[in-house]
């Protein structure tokens, strides 16, 4: 049973669920698909991430990716349902007390495995899906106390099977992790965000890369993070009386001028920065832009790539400042620090007009 | 005099001073710079943003670039120091009524115009610096009702220069509006970054991509962002007031667990990115992911661009997610919504695997 061989039932085919099937139906596994709502589902399997569950599937896995207020009757019901064949149960909500509350002395129960994958986007639907969406990104494993070893393990494979990195934590650790690494940034970005709402628009003028960084989360669907928030409520209460706390501390040091006291506060932001791991969980490296002008047509960017790649450097990311209004747009490849001089040497060889 | 020829005078060679020095030496002007660090002077002279000022030198503008504490007294200095020969003086400070306060009533206050790029790094000192740092940004320009009109061209000169887009407005207008788009969202970064300071380890495993986003400027130097919000702080604290409500709001609703107040602060935040202007001033466009692996050798980049262009689906931005441990990476192409599927489909033809 600690293999994952499928078939796989996806009961909600959002952003989320449509993922995983699509991710699963990758690697060759046999997807059910369920949901409420007649057009997801039909979307879902209009993209190939599998066929609509029939009464006669015996799935291996259930993983249930229903919005955070369901969760606990949806879990519930899928270990009733699946009773006679003992599927592994498992969920991919934001917050994973409450639904493990919903379903504690359940028949069943130990076969229920909470999980949570740390991948997402501002967008929602199954539209908005990738088999792609977990590659290389943490996943939550919560086991409860009473968890099934095989289960654990199914719940594990799921996860690898889908490109994802196992984490494994127990649910309420979980829970004040997230309130940590999600829900509050989440609830800081809205409060940056609710300041630009009604502000003249000379003002927004102003508007730099910065706020837009801070703020991207906060176009998340509010309903969604309401239930998220609520869910979680213990735990992200904690924190923002904390953050109440820190935010009195800065009013009170600018009101007072008080240099010292303020920077007291900036450079407890500067350790956070430097507390979050490497993008794969790996250490920090240092990194460097190298910005190039590239002519506005399409042949111009595979050219700037073929030489960056002949010059035998790896780039880490790339950013395309493009301006629909100009006949040259602003290519930044970020390279590790030690490599940029030689990149921007080899670029310059090649005829590029780079930007030191 | 509208007309900016140079030589033009740096004072500061920082990050945006040595930026500025290099931008104008790619339109081909001769630029003096000067710095009390030795170290840095020699260091913006090395990467040939110009030559070290020299008592005979006779600029035709000043562009003052030194930290937020000191600038009011350097503009005044600037302006005393070329009142024989009438230079125009300019300044790149992050807040606008403090400097000019300071230079009130001075002789020659009317040859000065302030000035604020909204281009920065969390990188700081000459080594950061590129000539391509303001192109396609905002750059407020802030005449006080005193300034010679022919001042205010040669500073609107110098923001077209570099590349920048000159954004007029009164300096108070000015400092009300970073404080909105600049300050206290770098506060509120910072005040998500500092939780993650001292958290357990195992809860920093589960970072996302959101909280990098929301505390990334919340890295910016302690000092600086000292010196700048304690420049601003009347402004700064209108805001935090209501920042403060804004708080208690969310406090109180998830405390009472009242869903409907929880949104609506919730939806103040989605309104607020809504507002926030496309990229370059224009409206935001709707964008679609593309996400395909590729393979990691250098070639296989310049391969992927090259059948990207054959499309002719323009790019709007790529991102690499590359894991050094892995043998294939996957690239993620931000397209316009309308055309993703004709790349998609395009690619794939092409034999690329994409994930849909």
């Amino acid at each position: 049973m600690s293999e994952l061989t499928g078939p796989v039932e996806i009961v909600g085919t959002g952003l989320l669920g449509t993922s995983i099937a699509l991710a699963l139906r990758r690697a060759g596994l046999d997807v059910l698909l369920a949901d409420e709502s007649a057009d997801h589902l039909r979307t879902a399997s209009g993209l190939g991430a599998g066929r609509p569950a029939a009464p006669e599937d015996r799935p291996q896995l259930v993983v249930v990716a229903v919005p955070p207020d369901h969760l606990g009757a949806v879990i519930r019901q899928a270990l009733e349902l699946t009773e006679a064949y003992g599927s592994v149960v498992t969920d991919v909500g934001s917050v994973k007390s409450g639904p493990l509350a919903a379903v504690a002395g359940v028949p069943g129960v130990e076969r229920y495995v909470g999980g949570h994958p740390m991948a997402g986007s501002e967008r929602s639907g199954p539209l908005a899906a990738s088999a792609a969406l977990f590659d290389g990104r943490p996943w939550a494993v919560t086991p409860h106390e009473g968890a099934l070893p095989e289960a654990v393990e199914l719940v594990d494979g799921l996860v690898r099977l889908c490109g994802g990195v196992p984490v494994r934590m127990s649910p309420v650790e979980h829970d004040r992790a997230v309130a940590r690494t999600s829900h509050v940034p989440h609830l800081l970005a809205v409060l940056a965000a609710g300041r630009l709402a009604g502000a003249p628009t000379d003002h927004l003028a102003l508007t730099g890369q910065g706020v837009r960084d801070v703020t991207r989360v906060a176009a998340g669907d509010p309903v969604l993070y309401g239930q998220i928030v609520s869910a979680n409520s213990e735990a992200v209460l904690d924190l923002l009386s904390e953050v109440r706390d820190r935010l009195d501390a800065i009013i009170d040091a600018v009101d007072r001028a008080d240099r010292d006291a303020l920077e007291v506060v900036l450079k407890e932001g500067v350790a956070g920065t430097l507390a979050i791991p490497g993008k794969h969980g790996g250490p920090t490296r240092p990194t460097r832009s190298v910005f190039v002008s590239v002519p506005d047509h399409p042949g111009e960017l595979a050219r700037l790539f073929a030489d960056a790649g002949a010059s035998e450097v790896n780039i880490e990311d790339v950013h395309i400042d493009h301006d629909p209004g100009r006949p040259v747009g602003l290519v930044e490849l970020v390279v590790d620090e030690k490599r940029a001089e030689h990149l921007l040497a080899s670029l310059e060889s090649r005829g590029w007009v780079t930007h030191r």
